[in-house]
C-alpha cells in the first residue's frame, strides 16, 4: 500500500462521520430532485426532464466538477467532470439516470408520487416514498452524496471521476449509444461504475457481475382474408389461433428447454465455484416463488431456481391476442392472431442468431397458404464481467466492510442495454453496484427506498472511492 | 289436391306480384329494423336489443298478428300467433333472431354497420350492408314479408303460423330453452320453419338437414398473483400464457384430428350414397379456400373438404389474450391469459361429454402451482332431420319452381342450438331454409346480403307457404 492510498484509508473514518452529520440534507437535496417530474416517457414533461438535467448540472458545479448539460437528439444528458484530477489513480465514469417512470395507475398511489415524504413501513423501517426514490435518483445521488463528503471533508475525492446522467433510460436508450460514439473520447476512463442495481437481500450487499441480453420480436399470423364464421369455414379454413398457439405451446420441451435449433449453441455452464456460491444463497421457491403465489420453479429441469432465472436463457411469452377476447362467446376464426415473445440471453449467444433461428423455427410450422410476419423491437447480447477484474475485489471488500456481512457477486436476468453500449463504443467494463431492495416497487405505484439503504448506500461509495483509489490497475 | 288447397296455389302468382311491388316499402321496414343496435353480446346495448324485440312485436300486431314481446330470463322473446288461423292446414312455427353479432373490429367497416345501404359488389349485384343485413334480420323479414304479402292480397295466411322470435341467439340462446319450456302449450305446432341458413351457392336453393352441435368454452390460465418483469422472475416464474399455449397447441394432432381423448366416440361415417352425393357437389379447395385467401384445406387428413365443414367435428379456438398487447413491447411476464374454445360436434357425440373430457385433457397439463377456471358458454347436440319427412319434399319442390334450379338437401357445419331444444322440448322436427351465401360476411366487418337473396327469398316463403298448406300432414 503506498503513502497516498494509506492517506486515503486514513480519511475514510472522517468522510463517513461526514455522510452521517449531513444525513437531513443530504435527503433534502434528494427532495428537490425528487419533486422534479422529469417522466421521460411523456411529451408533456420533456421540459421537466431537461429542468432535472439543469438541476443536476448546477448542483455538480457547485460541488466543484466541470458539468454541463450536453444535447443528445433526445432528452440531454449531463457530463461532470473533477476539474483538478488527482494526478494518480484510476479514472471512473459513473453512470446514472434522471428520468423515471409514468405513475399510471395514479390512484393506487398513497400519496402524490411526485411529494417525497419520509413513512413507515409495516415493519417500522423509515422509508422514502416517491417515484424515482430509488431507481434512479436515490441510486445516483447516494454516488453523488458521497463525492460531496469526500470533497467538504479532504478537498478532493480519491480518484477521478466523471460523472455521467442520462435522460431516457427508462424508454430504451435509443439515443444514448450515438450520444456515447460521440463524445468518446472526453468520456475516456478506466471502467464504468452504475448504481442501478439491488442488493441481494436487506442484510447483504451485492455486486452485479452479469446481465442477461435482450432478443424480443413481434410474430403476427395471417390466415384467410378476413374473419370467418366457425359454422360455416371451421375444419376446412385454417385459423391463425390455432397455428400460433401451435408453434409457442412447442418453444418449450418437456424438460423446460427452449427447443429451437441451435438456442443454446455457445452457452456455457457456470464454473463449479461461482455454483456453489450461489447454492449456499439459499434462493428457494419459497423465498422466491411463494411471494407471487407459485411454488414450482418453472425454468429447465436439473437448474438451480438462481440459475433459472440469472444465469440461463430464457424465453417468455410477454402478450398475445387474437380473435374475440370480449364478454361471452362469438364463433368466429379470425383473419390473424400475434404475440410478442422475448428472450433473455447469456454469454455467448448473439442476439442476431437466435433471431434467425427463430424465426425460421416460426416459418417452419406455418401452413403453406397461411403469412408471417416479424417486428424486430430489441436485441441487445448479455454482458459478463471477469470475476477476478480488480476493482471488483476492492468494491467487494468495501461493501462488505459497510454491511458486516460478505457482499455476493450475483447474475441478474434484467437487462440493461446501456452497459453493452459502454463495452461497445467506450471499451469499458461496468461494475454495477446498488442498494434497491426487491420490494421497492419500482416501475409500481408507491415506489420507496429504505432510507438504510441511501444512508448506507452513501458511506459504501465512500468506502468503495477509497478502495479503488487503492485498486489502481 | 283438396280445394282449398288449389285455391292457394292459385293465388300465389298474385301474391308474388305483390311482393315485386312492394320490395321497396319491404326494404324500408327491413332498414329501420337494421338501424337498431341489438348486439346481444354487450350489455351495453341491452336497451337497444329490446327496443328491437318491441319494434317487431309492433310491426307484426300491425301485420293482424296477435303478438307481444314476452320477457325470458335474459333478453326478451317476441311471440306472435295468426289471430284468424285457417281452420285446416299444418301450423308452423317460424324462428328467427332479433339480435347481431358484435361488430368489432370498426376499423374494418367500410361504412357504419348500423346505417344500412344498398350498394353493388365488384360485380355490379346488389347488396343490402349492414351488421344483421343477412343474420338474421334479412332472413326472418324475408318471411315476415311473404306473411304481410299473404295477408294484403288475400286477407289471410294459407296455414297457421306463430312466429317466435329470440334474442340471444348470437350468445348461445341459453335462456331460451327454459322460454321454450315455460311456454311448451302456447307454442304448439306440426313443425319448425327457420331461416338462418344459407343457398348452396348464388344458383341453387338449399334446404339443410342436419347441423353441427356446439361446444363454446372459455379457459382462464392463472399463474402468479401479480403482473411480473421478466427480467427478474423469466424462467422461474410460470407464464400463463405460454401454459396456455402448450394446452391449446396439442389440441390438434399432425393429422388434424383432435387430440382429446374419446373425441370421436359415437361419431359415424356418412352413408356411401350421402357421401356419393355430396361428392357430386364438387366443393373445392378453388371454390370454397380461394375467396377467403386460402388453398389448404384445414381440417382431418382423409376427409373430403365438404365433410370437414359439415359431416365432421372440429375445434376452433375463437380468441386468445394475455399479457401487452399494445404497440411496442413490454417485458411482462403476466398473472393470467385466456382462450374462447370452440367445438363443431356431430350426431353421436354428447356435449357433456365432450366438456368433461376438454376440461380434463386442459387441467391434466395445468402446472402444480397454477390455476385454472372455465366458463360455459354453450353446449348443444348436433341436429339430424329425416330426410323423407313430408314438408321437406313440399318446400324443396316450392324453391325448385322460385329458383328454377333443384334444391339441394344439405349438411350444415354451423350450429343452431335451439334447434335441439325445438325437438326435445316441443317434440317438434325443423326445417332449415334460408337464402345466405358463403361471401355474406356475417359475424365480420361488412356483413351484406344480396338484395336478390331478399326478394327471392320472401318470394320464395310465399310459395313455401302455399306448398305446406298443400302438404299437410
Amino acid at each position: 500500500m503506498s503513502e497516498v492510498t494509506a492517506s486515503y484509508a486514513s480519511q475514510v473514518s472522517a468522510v463517513l462521520d461526514r455522510v452521517d452529520a449531513g444525513l437531513d440534507a443530504s435527503l433534502d437535496r434528494l427532495f428537490t430532485l425528487l419533486r422534479i417530474k422529469s417522466i421521460s416517457a411523456d411529451g408533456a414533461f420533456a421540459e421537466e426532464c431537461r429542468r432535472a438535467a439543469r438541476h443536476l448540472s448546477e448542483e455538480l458545479a457547485a460541488l466543484g466538477f466541470a458539468a454541463e448539460v450536453r444535447p443528445t437528439a433526445g432528452l440531454p444528458a449531463v457530463v461532470a467532470k473533477v476539474s483538478d484530477p488527482p494526478g494518480s489513480g484510476p479514472h471512473v465514469l459513473f453512470y446514472g439516470h434522471y428520468d423515471v417512470q409514468p405513475v399510471d395507475p395514479l390512484t393506487l398511489w398513497h400519496r402524490p408520487p411526485f411529494d417525497p415524504v419520509i413513512a413507515e413501513d409495516t415493519a417500522g423501517r423509515k422509508i422514502i416514498v416517491a417515484r424515482g426514490a430509488e431507481d434512479d435518483k436515490g441510486q445516483l445521488m447516494t454516488f453523488v452524496e458521497a463525492c460531496r463528503a469526500w470533497k467538504e471533508v479532504t478537498g478532493a475525492l480519491p480518484l477521478n471521476v466523471t460523472i455521467l446522467l442520462e435522460g431516457e433510460e427508462e424508454i430504451g436508450s435509443k439515443n444514448f449509444g450515438p450520444f456515447l460514439k460521440e463524445h468518446r473520447r472526453d468520456l475516456a476512463a478506466d471502467y464504468v461504475l452504475v448504481c442501478d442495481t439491488g442488493m441481494w437481500d436487506r442484510q447483504t450487499p451485492a455486486i452485479t457481475t452479469s446481465l442477461r441480453g435482450l432478443l424480443y420480436e413481434e410474430v403476427r399470423i395471417k390466415a384467410a382474408n378476413r374473419d370467418l364464421h366457425s359454422g360455416v369455414y371451421g375444419g376446412g379454413a385454417q385459423n391463425p389461433i390455432r397455428v400460433l398457439t401451435r408453434i409457442l405451446g412447442r418453444l418449450h420441451d418437456d424438460d423446460g428447454r427452449i427447443a429451437i435449433p441451435g438456442f443454446y449453441d455457445g452457452v456455457k455452464d457456470l464454473p463449479p465455484d461461482i455454483l456453489a456460491q450461489w447454492s449456499k444463497l439459499g434462493l428457494t421457491p419459497e423465498t422466491f416463488l411463494k411471494p407471487i403465489g407459485l411454488s414450482i420453479p418453472a425454468g429447465e429441469k436439473g437448474r438451480l431456481l438462481i440459475e433459472q432465472i440469472s444465469s440461463r436463457p430464457t424465453c417468455d411469452i410477454n402478450g398475445i391476442v387474437g380473435g374475440y377476447t370480449g364478454e361471452g362467446s362469438k364463433t368466429v376464426i379470425p383473419a390473424e392472431a400475434s404475440a410478442k415473445v422475448s428472450f433473455r440471453l447469456v454469454e455467448g449467444q448473439d442476439p442476431e442468431r437466435i433471431r434467425a433461428a427463430f424465426r425460421e423455427f416460426v416459418r417452419g410450422r406455418v401452413p403453406a397458404d397461411c403469412g408471417v410476419e416479424f417486428i424486430d423491437h430489441a436485441a441487445a447480447p448479455a454482458i459478463a464481467l471477469d470475476w477476478h477484474m480488480k476493482p471488483l475485489a476492492a468494491a467487494r471488500q468495501a461493501l462488505t466492510d459497510e454491511w458486516g456481512r460478505e457482499a455476493v457477486l450475483i447474475g441478474s436476468g434484467a437487462s440493461i442495454p446501456i452497459v453493452a453500449d459502454f463495452k461497445r463504443t467506450l471499451g469499458l467494463d461496468t461494475v454495477l453496484i446498488g442498494f434497491g431492495l426487491d420490494d421497492d416497487n419500482i416501475h409500481s405505484p408507491n415506489e420507496k427506498y429504505d432510507l438504510r439503504c441511501f444512508h448506507k448506500g452513501i458511506r459504501s461509495w465512500v468506502r468503495i472511492l477509497a478502495a479503488l483509489a487503492e485498486a489502481k490497475g
